[in-house]
């Protein structure tokens, strides 16, 4: 085995390639110790169980020291208290409830205006009616006007925009389009380590074969082309590796991609032939000094021909995540670049299955997430104070978590650049990686259902997310009040210290 | 072949099981004309497609002899200009924007405390927050007690229901987790003819065999057991028929199943191990004299053991549906009983990916369907008129389209006794079926693309939906504005007998 670990034998492992795996995590259904695997295929739902537990207890009265769960598990931001933005919120309901039109004091104006043009978009004018299944063609526009603006005039089509229910969806769909083949051909998707939970969900799902890369925890979680020329080397006899994954920002690591970074993987991609999957979800959460968001498309047009028109590129991104944070509305959409016009039809005609229908009141909440109140309407002053606060709670917070972390032993966290995550490693004393051990789990989630139960504060644990052997972490998400991340961060600090004593 | 014929060699073909088959047939992508494939397998976006192109026409004011197109193909009850049910309005905008629920006299007392009480439910207090994926608690025990009352006390359990994203994406769910095996073993699905033509898509999207039972229409489209066992003696040998896909009311034939068919096709899904998947997502419109919606749950219940503990039975229903018609809102259910445990729990791990969760507006229109206002709520009364003017234009619609075909000639149409559709078999003159052939399409397709170039009304073409050979018909979505459905019974007619009179 080299030197990436393995975190999870359990259908989301994203640690180590499966050629590179003993024969335990060859075939975890059979030689896993059942308990170890039923933990490890559902660490994800063995903590929303175990809160759910804590939850109901607290409301029977049970006898805690804490009076509230706190949850900075899962990326959340309205679960985890953060309000909506009022905009997006007025103009869903007048479309809902067209009545409220007609009551010129109760919503702003050009919350009304927005509201009477969408509805005018929908069939029959109505939001309860169905759409084209890739999205209104409306909404498409809207979508390929902002990308335009935010790269600065590099003009997006609406006909390479899909809308679809959320980023998650999106690549779904695309995994699905791209899995092939089977034993060497089968399609290999270059993944990071770590990476979202989700993703290593989707490519379960697909069926295609996960080649994990590292990322350099050292150099703030970089992605290096080296790695990605070293695992595409060794997967070739394996599979076939097709696809290039990339997150910018990355999730959980909150490193963002400099443009010379991006140009060197997309003439890599060019190189090799790698159709790039690339999300972006995170474009609105860049933070730190002097760091700013690129997008993928932006340098691919940038470096120009023969690469613009080469290399595949799909970019998604979602209303679930920066400032609106409206995951229960389920929408997002992916812009398409390059791709075989046969390819790309049979993704339209999968599309076109009405269950892969976006939900209209999430594609309107899209439309205004392309297209917020521009300067002399009547709600530019209020979008742009709420845009503010929250940026401002969102920098705040990551300042506040790094501090507490610096302060505590056993505990190093590269700077954060951007994304609503805080990624920490822990080094865990020997004893609490051996007791976890016998108890059949990765020390850090050990950590983290103790923490849970002891301090009722939920955190995900590094080994959902895929690690380097022998590595531990946690991940933080600080897209909250800053109440509630002070209430954690000062239960997570009793914990810590309280654990390492014990196990030291 | 057989006597039932195959009606479009395209993925979605319904008609003839794949055994039952010509050379064409089998491999439709090499031998057929490209351009009858091409219309064959997008005939839905093929009418799409002209629909948008005189729509875009009318609008540049091109000259045609009418003003406005109508479109009474799809499903789509708003898009046809019915209106949503004003207390689902009410509280999903009391919902997405709370500040309504300030002012208490724009909205009715019961759809502002439904509103907070749903609120209470939602992560966070916010409907942009994510849900567990099988739906909220809250919103899964409504059904629950919905289905419970519905069925004259036959108890529902919650951890029986999973919320999901329509009746479609339940289809899918549920087909992806039955489907299994190659060759002689793959799972074969008996699909009834006709059938809605998305099934047809979730199947191939499966990737199961169709088995394809024929409903008779002399007898008003009724399912007959001896046709189902018919082609399960046929099918074995080809595939492993295991599920018995059943539509009542029928789609698109409005065939109501008397609670002595239910039973019969209950005892014989026992007898012969069949899985169940029955699509009730019309119950609501049931509207023949002397005719009603009787589940197959409470059926199979009454039966009693050993039947009620040993059939497997999923069941599913939508608010696209019956009075609501909200489509756009994307939620639905389904029901699951005597699931094997560890398959049920593999659905639920499914489902558990976060791209398969239901937006939450769309649970909260659920919950409403599941619980509508009682009497002596504020709303109650509106309400109630508002729904028996539905139902009182759903009836008086299908009686004034049985008056139209009944009195044209070379149009014959079965008694409707439920659903939004009506589906005449038309009687078409050789020469016509003959001029379809020569261009390569269906001669009912032929009829709709010239009903609406001609007209500018869309119906739906027979072929979408599977016919036997020979037969021609229409699907008429008679869920519909009174007068829209008049000036539409008016241009079907001018076109019908200049048809005819072309033709003859």
């Amino acid at each position: 085995m080299g030197d990436e670990g393995i975190s999870s034998p359990g259908k989301r492992t994203v640690g180590t390639a499966f050629w590179e795996r003993g024969t335990d995590d060859v075939s975890p259904g059979r030689e896993v110790n059942p308990r170890v695997k039923d933990i490890q295929v559902s660490q994800r739902e063995a903590l929303l169980g175990q809160a759910a537990q804590i939850r109901h207890g607290l409301r029977q009265g049970s006898n805690k020291p804490y009076k509230e769960l706190i949850d900075i598990c899962w990326g959340d931001a309205h679960s985890a208290g953060m309000k909506p933005i009022s905009f997006v919120r007025q103009v869903l309901a007048a479309c809902i409830h067209p009545e409220l039109l007609l009551h010129g004091d109760r919503l702003p104006a050009d919350a009304r205006h927005r509201a009477q043009r969408l509805l005018g978009e929908c069939n029959g004018g109505s939001v309860g009616s169905y759409t084209d299944t890739s999205g209104l063609p409306h909404v498409k526009r809207s979508v390929a006007e902002f990308i335009t603006r935010r790269d600065g005039g590099v003009r997006s089509l609406p006909e390479n925009i899909l809308i679809c229910l959320g980023s998650q969806r999106a690549l779904m769909l695309v995994l699905n389009l791209l899995a092939q083949g089977e034993g060497v051909s089968q399609t290999g998707v270059l993944t990071p380590v770590p990476t979202c939970n989700t993703v290593s969900m989707a490519l379960a799902e697909a069926g295609v074969v996960t080649v994990p890369y590292q990322l350099c925890e050292e150099q703030r979680w970089a992605l290096q082309t080296d790695e990605l020329c070293r695992v595409l080397q060794a997967a070739r006899g394996h599979c076939d590796p097709r696809v290039l994954y990339v997150a910018n920002p990355g999730n959980p690591t909150g490193h963002v991609q400099s443009r010379e970074s991006i140009e060197e993987v997309i003439r890599l991609a060019a190189k090799e032939r790698l159709f790039l999957l690339v999300n972006e979800v995170d474009q609105d959460s860049v933070h730190a000094e002097g760091c700013e968001f690129v997008s993928y498309r932006k340098v691919l047009f940038e470096i120009g021909p023969p690469f613009s028109d080469m290399v595949e590129l799909v970019s998604v991104h979602s209303i679930a995540r920066g400032f609106m944070g409206e995951g229960g509305m389920r929408a997002g959409y992916m812009e398409i670049l390059n791709m075989d016009p046969a390819v790309k039809s049979w993704l339209v005609d999968v599309l076109m299955c009405p269950d892969n229908e976006t939900p209209v009141l999430g594609q309107i909440a899209l439309d205004i997430m392309a297209e917020p109140p521009r300067p002399g309407d009547s709600s530019h002053a209020t979008y742009t104070e709420e845009v503010r606060s929250r940026r401002e709670t969102l920098i705040g917070n990551v300042g506040r978590v790094q501090k507490v972390l610096d302060a505590l032993p056993g505990v190093s966290c590269q700077p954060v650049m951007g994304g609503n995550y805080v990624f920490p490693r822990l080094h865990l004393p020997i004893a609490a990686v051996d007791q976890a051990k016998s108890v059949g789990v990765e020390a850090d989630l050990l950590y983290c259902k103790l923490l849970l139960e002891e301090e009722g504060l939920c955190v995900g644990p590094g080994c959902e997310f895929g690690q380097r052997e022998g590595t531990h972490h946690i991940r933080l998400h600080v897209m909250v009040p800053t109440e509630a991340l002070d209430d954690a961060l000062g239960r997570l600090k009793r914990f810590h210290l309280r654990f390492m004593r014990a196990f030291s």
